[in-house]
């Protein structure tokens, strides 16, 4: 047990664009109830069409069990009030556009209803969650779960503490992700970017140094990761591919 | 056509360790008539059995057509003097230690051998083919086929012109290796680590800093590009991607 969080129950998900709507269709897919609360109610509608039909997807592609997913479905629904969508969830993912004002907003909102016992993720990638916490009176459940887009599809999930973020809290989010069949990874403070995505970064400077420089061209160096390291990569981080690794014989 | 040379024939492996038996295994699982040689006998004969076993974990795996797999491996042979071996050859892939004795001195031998059509493709990842292609009398017709070992698993081979080699000698190289199955990406000039492992070293020095820093562990690094972009890079490179992205949201 993560006490005081609990990781089995309800999840809400704030802010339900494309986003948002991937994170209802995992949970659902999973199993769990999802209750949607989006500010706008047309976003509100397209969001759940959108999450039933990544979720009819998952099923179709073998990705979900069916029978879960279809308890999932049945019981996908919209809040109109923040305080319905989030009052007896374990977990909130909120999905909101990145503003430090909405999103503080949101965390204020979610965090006057929200059980004690809830955790509360932002999905944000270039905000901070050490100062979007202190928004609510008990910002150490609050923390970041930053996707690999889209969420329902690609497994990571990036799970940053703020700077006010318990430690058990981090637990809990590592121990809810996986339970919805994600790949969490944790970092032990936020760094721009998180991971995935400094790692980008960095094979894109190269990748697009090699084009600028009049190297290869844009096709050949695309190529050149797609049917090269990129078939490893998918199946081995690069660390272990370092130890694998034992030179170009 | 890509005259002078000529893509159509028997291939011709010289130095025939684990990267020469990968290509041999490659060249042989797409029909071609391939003669190993090698300085070493037991190297050569070691190098025979492995390629055979791999072609046979090709057709095992439906990565080769069985009936062009089994010419192939009908014909494989070794040859005791590299003059036997590249005589009536279209293409020499040279696969011995990385050293500019060594090689130079089997580009002199192959070229004083093959025929004037035959192209001479080097595998080193490390040495200039600028300089290697001053061994011989014909430096045209040769040019860097790096691979991404093993060669007959990992589609990509990075092609690279020295300062002496005649265009249409790349544009066969090309034609030759798509032949057998190969992605080639060709670069227009040499560069240290050509294409692959330059991008990977720019992942892999952020990777390494983000460990050093504290950031996150090993296998949580590992884990952020094995299960995230990881998975993109092996169906899209990262330009591609580049042009699909449409932010967080």
């Amino acid at each position: 047990s993560y006490r005081p969080y609990r990781i089995d129950g309800p999840v809400a998900v704030v802010g339900v664009g494309l986003t948002g709507a991937s994170w209802g269709a995992l949970f659902a897919a999973n199993g769990r109830r999802v209750r949607f609360f989006d500010q706008d109610s047309s976003v509100a509608a397209a969001g759940l069409e959108r999450a039933r039909a990544f979720v009819s997807f998952l099923i179709e592609h073998g990705l979900a069990d069916a029978e879960l997913a279809a308890t999932g479905l049945q019981h996908l629904e919209i809040c109109t009030e923040i305080e319905m969508a989030v009052q007896d969830v374990v977990f909130v993912q909120e999905a909101v556009y990145d503003s430090y004002e909405a999103k503080m907003a949101v965390f204020k909102a979610i965090d006057q209803s929200a059980p004690r016992y809830a955790l509360i993720s932002s999905s944000s990638s270039g905000l901070s969650i050490s100062k979007i916490q202190t928004a609510t009176t008990c910002p150490e459940r609050c923390l970041s779960g930053h996707p690999y887009n889209p969420p329902h599809l690609i497994p990571v999930v990036e799970i940053a503490p703020g700077e006010l973020t318990d430690p058990q809290a981090i637990k809990a989010a590592r121990a809810f992700y996986t339970s919805v069949g994600k790949i969490p990874v944790v970092l032990r403070r936020e760094v721009p970017g998180y991971l995935a995505n400094r790692m980008s970064a960095a094979l894109w400077r190269e990748a697009i140094n090699l084009v600028l420089s009049g190297v290869a061209g844009v096709e050949d160096v695309d190529n050149a990761i797609r049917y090269g390291p990129g078939l490893r990569w998918a199946v081995m981080g690069p660390h272990i591919l370092y130890h694998l690794g034992g030179g170009e014989g």
